[in-house]
């Protein structure tokens, strides 16, 4: 599955910019890719990129139409289909993150049919996997994990493809949700995989390569996660990190959806580690990533400090303060991979 | 989902016992559930009770007619279907084991609308689970866990409910897997439930229940095979056991379908407890169980007494010489709970 870019990005009259936080991704992480956005009057959320028609978008040279907002339950409201039917029309693939298949309303079915164009369910993997293997593949590859879920697994693995890449490293981030996938143009939502495949499905998205090349994997949920933490193992294993980054929010006391607290930062390490060794004996951890949005500068500043010293691993809040302290680590620690 | 019992094992004309399995362990489990087999010309397995066509069966009570065999690929052969039809126009209804959904031929559809009758595809879940909670239940629970796939689980929990019961306990079997489903009327296969479910379909699976009751749960897989640890630990985290089993066969040397290596006793023991601790933390190992099939008696003997030491835990082969050192364990560790 490869989502042919540049993108329109469809966000219908969504109430409010949360609902359209997927398309927001896209456009922080892809601009080059977006081209415009579609917007129904009393739209709540605006992306900052111009407003276009199926038809101005098309002649742009919009390759696909991205359903880059959430309704209430995942559903596809039913005003929205004809923009969907008009661009398949116009000859543009759609790409949908909402629970309900595309192809499971008949009008998309057939106007894709119609127009021999592709439907892409993100959420919903159509895709065979094989169980895992386990065994080690050749390349280089960094998973990022965390204390909890929704702590910013996906935007450091993006951040370090930014900066691993201006530092000359060869890089490609790994998509394993449904943002990360149309940032990308590839990948698999792993937590819609069959239980089964969850390990086989991420030795396809991350498969051998060239000795000295990195794959950024994308991490989900966390190991203490009562809700989700057999995809994370199953992600782990399936990645077989040499090197892995960890995920935080400090001011977070439980767990996202659950009652149960937040492990430690050195609970997370010490799992990690030995859960990867499994698929990948040389597992490292290379450094900390922390969310200090709700943090004054100084106070993030001395909680960065802090944790650095306790782990001796370098500890940033890649939005704030780059991730330049870990591309440095991994030059480092990983001499012939840089 | 509740199938129906007693049943008709349906194993058509399979070329060895082996591709009988599921139904074997039907009928070495629930024997009285199992009123007939149904074979075909040509059939190379005997389940050992009366053959009886589908007028028969269903003159006997049949209230379901189970597909217990396996052709390669789990697919349906084109001339096992006139005998579902038969049984569903019988007023039967049909389960099966298969890759193959039995909803997915036309046939067999139309036969199960045109009777009103359900039909069971005990591989694919069309239940909705919600996420894992990872909230105490009340209710006591028993785990069996593994160094592998494939080493008795599903057997030393069905032991178990034997023994435990005899022992005056109140216990019941939740299946987890296929034939597990089969032998006791519900269940569900977890390998096949969406990722993202894997624990919350575990807590559906074994609800709250009074406090000195039990539910042994069925163990899938290992948290250290990279095929499916996954799924291992999401079933940990639902089953939220207050005691757990570790089941091994000394004489394999990789683990089933990879290259890696078994992992020790010590070790799954050591990762069960820290990893269930999330949900449970109580937990702890109760026992051994071991397939001594591969060994002479005395052998078997002298294995099981250097385990015994060395965990000091009772360690049994459910099969050759029973459960009970594990059930007056389970007596003596949890008085209140007997």
């Amino acid at each position: 599955m490869e989502i042919a870019h540049p993108y329109l990005l469809f966000i219908g009259d969504v109430p409010d910019a949360l609902a359209a936080k997927t398309a927001q991704g896209i456009v922080d992480w892809r601009p080059e890719w977006c081209v415009g956005q579609l917007r129904y009057p009393g739209c709540k959320a605006d992306l900052g990129i111009p407003d276009l028609s199926v038809t101005a978008a098309r002649a742009a040279g919009v390759r696909t139409l991205i359903v880059g907002a959430a309704n209430a339950g995942g559903i596809l409201p039913d005003h929205w289909v004809a923009t969907i039917v008009e661009a398949l029309d116009a000859g543009m693939d759609v790409a949908s993150g909402l629970h309900v298949r595309l192809g499971s309303v008949a009008a998309i079915a057939d106007a894709a049919r119609r127009n021999g164009r592709s439907l892409f369910d993100v959420r919903h993997s159509s895709q065979r996997f094989d169980t895992g293997k386990g065994d080690k593949r050749s390349g280089m590859r960094l998973l990022t994990v965390g204390t909890d879920c929704s702590v910013g697994k996906k935007y450091t693995a993006l951040a370090l493809e930014k900066g691993m890449r201006a530092a000359g490293f060869e890089a490609d981030f790994r998509a394993t949700g449904q943002t990360g996938v149309f940032i990308s143009g590839r990948g698999v939502a792993i937590d819609a995989v069959v239980a089964d495949f969850i390990s086989g499905a991420v030795e396809w998205i991350s498969p051998a390569a060239a000795p000295h090349h990195w794959d950024l994997i994308e991490g989900q949920g966390s190991l203490f996660h009562p809700s989700f933490a057999g995809v994370t193992l199953g992600l782990l294993h399936g990645a077989q990190p040499d090197a892995f980054v960890v995920c935080h929010e400090p001011t977070r006391t439980t767990m996202r959806g659950v009652k149960h607290p937040l492990p430690s930062i050195q609970a997370v390490i010490d799992l990690t580690v030995r859960c990867g060794q499994l698929t990948n004996p040389q597992i490292r951890c290379v450094g900390i990533a922390v969310n200090t949005e709700a943090l004054e500068e100084s106070a993030a500043r001395a909680y960065l400090a802090r944790v650095e010293a306790e782990h001796g691993l370098p500890a940033t809040d890649p939005v704030r303060f780059g991730v330049e302290p870990i591309v440095a680590r991994l030059a480092r620690e990983f001499p012939r991979a840089g």
